[in-house]
């Protein structure tokens, strides 16, 4: 890694040509570059925890003059107990993954000897604009190497110090490896983010981790493909079948585990028989919680009736731009519906289309719901808390993806690669099939690259001639 | 479809509702609007013809006053013999592909009764902007049907007769099947396009058809994914070990069987051994087919020495510019390298990342060429002309994309397409895992609907839960 104060252009030639070396590592060597990088992490914790104390120590300072939050500084904390550890761990995580690039994903015989095959590669040069947590240059770091991709980093004024010092670390392990030092740059030079944005000749993905302002700068300033989400407005359709107990369970989870969380509940959606029976045991476990209720006049009603004095005092009328807000905070948005209908249509027009719940005991209803919920991720019976990388068993996530293409929810390695199409032929050309010529076989064969045993004495003679003589994508 | 002169707001608008509509028809719902729509357009063949017929008036009187091409007009007549029929049957083409929509692509089992399912399902609402071509509005429409999108199309001028009587018909076909008619909008209002590109609030991705000029101008005006390609510069390296026969053969095919596409070949870079040895034959051959040879000095020299004076003469210097231009036409730019390195390193620099392709009879240098050619498709042994959705195998295709994400290469139904993510639980939180909670499974699953036939008592169990309880994703 590259530390540096080229021009964006410099910056963003010298990691295109780097991706391209990059991209031809073998697996070994992108790996040995990531071990490399965790020895020199691990024997640089020192000198990174003296950087850390210097921004935090100016952390502490902004705090306590009103200028930055508490929560950012702790954010900013690379002493914290484990912490460090965590960072350290997730690289080897990272190391030890599947391997995402250079994988046949499809392959057909377009005609004999002529062979067509779908071949999984990193996307080129990223771009990664990050704010506070100065761990996520590791992570980012370990996720763009992994998948063959060189990454232009620029990391938040707050860490400048911790930054700068992991990516010297990283910087030297990287000499010893296969890795050319153009692939991982960090960014120092302030306001050039804007001119970066411009320069979609060399970057081809852009990933902006922090809150909605970012994101939604990033959206608007640039022609370069951008993976995330603004927003985090997820919602829970609540119906009267479904057995309190397990609502309770699932709501406080939902919206008291991590309420700053892009995945945490928002709005709860009630479905109007429910309004007597289980809403008010649900609305009591979360005002013991601490969360606040912000409720239709429907709702606000039927628990005024249900609820003790004390408890009821405490709910409040929600107006019509709570239920487009993201509160991030244990605030809970309640309104009524009728049926599934109705709360499919709400969700559909205000969800960020982020992740979204139905619990029901009725399976009709939801796979009414689960077909008709356009979000990135849509559950029956349990938390929107669940829709997160790890979660789903990707090992690590670069992000949570509310686009409508290419990658979409939490994001893993495998929204790090595109693919690339080869044919391997024999002086075939396309004159020569179509009308009154010869036609195409178009015949489907297996993928997988160790695992095909051939079926029959065709596939055998076929395996045979490309292992022979072809390339190693058969 | 609808013939609308709404503002572009209400056009995408309602197209988004619709598509909502669209998302949850079956299979068979979808095509048959597809039928219902081939009946139509077979039915209604002379009106369209007579609106036809006046488009191709106008054009000929625009193309004899010098304002518009004698190649646009051509484009222009869906008369031509054989041209509606396969304009007819490509919506049954469309129709009888596999449905590429509701598909299980993942399954995981996160925990006991917590499964995570990865579905196909449409992208929402397309864009398309399209330029003379009359037929294509049929592609397009039984394309989006298919893959369950709606569609907002807007049309070039020259072809708007022939676009209204295709859309009237389309329109009173769709009232009969269960498709709402705002999926399919035919845009009519002059200078929409512009307040059209600005909606990424309802519309999910633009796919621009036609040269140049409209992608570029499409890329740099929206915030809106865009699929596509501006250009087409697709290179090809002879090395010196190639049978010159071979070369021939894929080189006239490449630069002649179609100049004006954007899969033709518009550079050859030849091996420096090869200059007189290879080179000169395939030369003569071009020459004789009337490519213009645009040649380095090199390349120049060799040819003067070996060719007869005839030909000779007709050779031309290139200039800089010449190695990054889409000819389009009868011209091929000719450059001498060293070797394979040399030939990658310009590639990568000078194509425009669309078909490029090597000519070598050592697998080790096609090996290299194919896994360090950063270009959508690349090739070893044959012509960049089978760069091609239904040459691939894809039945049709939406185009061909030179983007790094979602799609690239030749697109098919499927690039039409994203996923969602569901789970279906039983109450299970996310504060339940983790560190001193419980462990995740994540035990992948087989994918096939149809086909999982359980391999142990454990899988066998799997299959009866969830196919007696739980949704059709299993």
């Amino acid at each position: 890694m590259s530390l540096t104060n080229a021009t964006p252009l410099q910056v963003a030639q010298s990691a295109r040509l780097g991706s391209r070396k990059l991209a031809v590592l073998s697996t070994e060597e992108r790996n040995a570059a990531l071990t490399a990088i965790h020895e020199a992490l691990a024997a640089g914790k020192d000198e990174v925890l003296v950087a850390n104390a210097k921004d935090l120590e100016a952390a502490n300072k902004a705090a306590a003059g009103g200028t930055l939050s508490q929560s950012l500084v702790k954010r900013l904390d690379l002493g914290k107990k484990g912490k460090y550890e965590d960072m350290l761990q997730g690289i080897l995580d990272v190391r030890d993954l599947e391997d995402p690039i250079n994988k046949t994903t499809s392959r057909t015989l377009l005609d004999d000897d002529l062979l067509l095959t779908r071949l999984t590669c990193p996307i080129g040069v990223l771009l990664i604009i990050f704010e506070a947590r100065p761990e996520v240059i590791a992570n980012i770091s370990a996720l763009a190497l992994k998948s063959g991709n060189a990454a232009i980093l620029k990391g938040g004024r707050e860490s400048s110090h911790s930054f700068a010092a992991i990516a010297s670390l990283i910087s030297s392990a990287l000499s010893s490896t296969a890795v050319p030092p153009s692939c991982l740059q960090l960014v120092q030079t302030h306001d050039v983010v804007a001119d970066l944005l411009k320069l979609d000749d060399y970057i081809d993905l852009c990933i902006p981790r922090g809150g909605n302002a970012l994101v939604k700068y990033v959206k608007n300033s640039t022609s370069i493909p951008v993976l995330g989400h603004a927003d985090g407005l997820c919602i829970t359709y609540l119906c009267a079948d479904y057995p309190v107990e397990k609502a309770i369970k699932i709501l406080i989870d939902a919206k008291t585990s991590y309420p700053a969380g892009c995945n945490s509940l928002e709005q709860l959606l009630v479905e109007s028989s429910a309004l007597t029976t289980t809403l008010p045991a649900v609305a009591q476990a979360l005002l013991d919680k601490g969360v606040s209720l912000r409720c239709d006049p429907l709702a606000l009603s039927a628990l005024k009736e249900k609820l003790d004095s004390h408890s009821a005092a405490l709910l409040q009328e929600a107006g019509e731009k709570d239920y487009d807000t993201e509160f991030l905070d244990l605030i809970l948005a309640i309104k009524t519906v009728d049926n599934v209908e109705e709360a499919i249509s709400h969700i559909n027009t205000h969800s960020s289309h982020h992740t979204d719940a139905i619990l029901t005991s009725s399976s009709s209803a939801a796979k009414h719901f689960l077909s008709s919920i356009d979000s990135s991720s849509v559950y029956w019976n349990t938390s929107t808390r669940m829709a997160d990388g790890q979660r789903y068993g990707f090992g690590t996530e670069v992000g949570i993806s509310t686009n409508k293409i290419h990658s979409r929810g939490p994001v893993g390695l495998e929204g790090l690669t595109i693919y690339k199409w080869t044919i391997e032929g024999d002086a075939q050309v396309s004159a020569e099939y179509g009308a009154g010529g010869k036609a195409w076989k178009h015949q489907k064969l297996p993928t997988g690259d160790d695992e095909w045993t051939a079926q029959n004495d065709e596939e055998k003679e076929l395996l045979r001639k490309f292992r022979a003589g072809k390339t190693n994508s058969v």
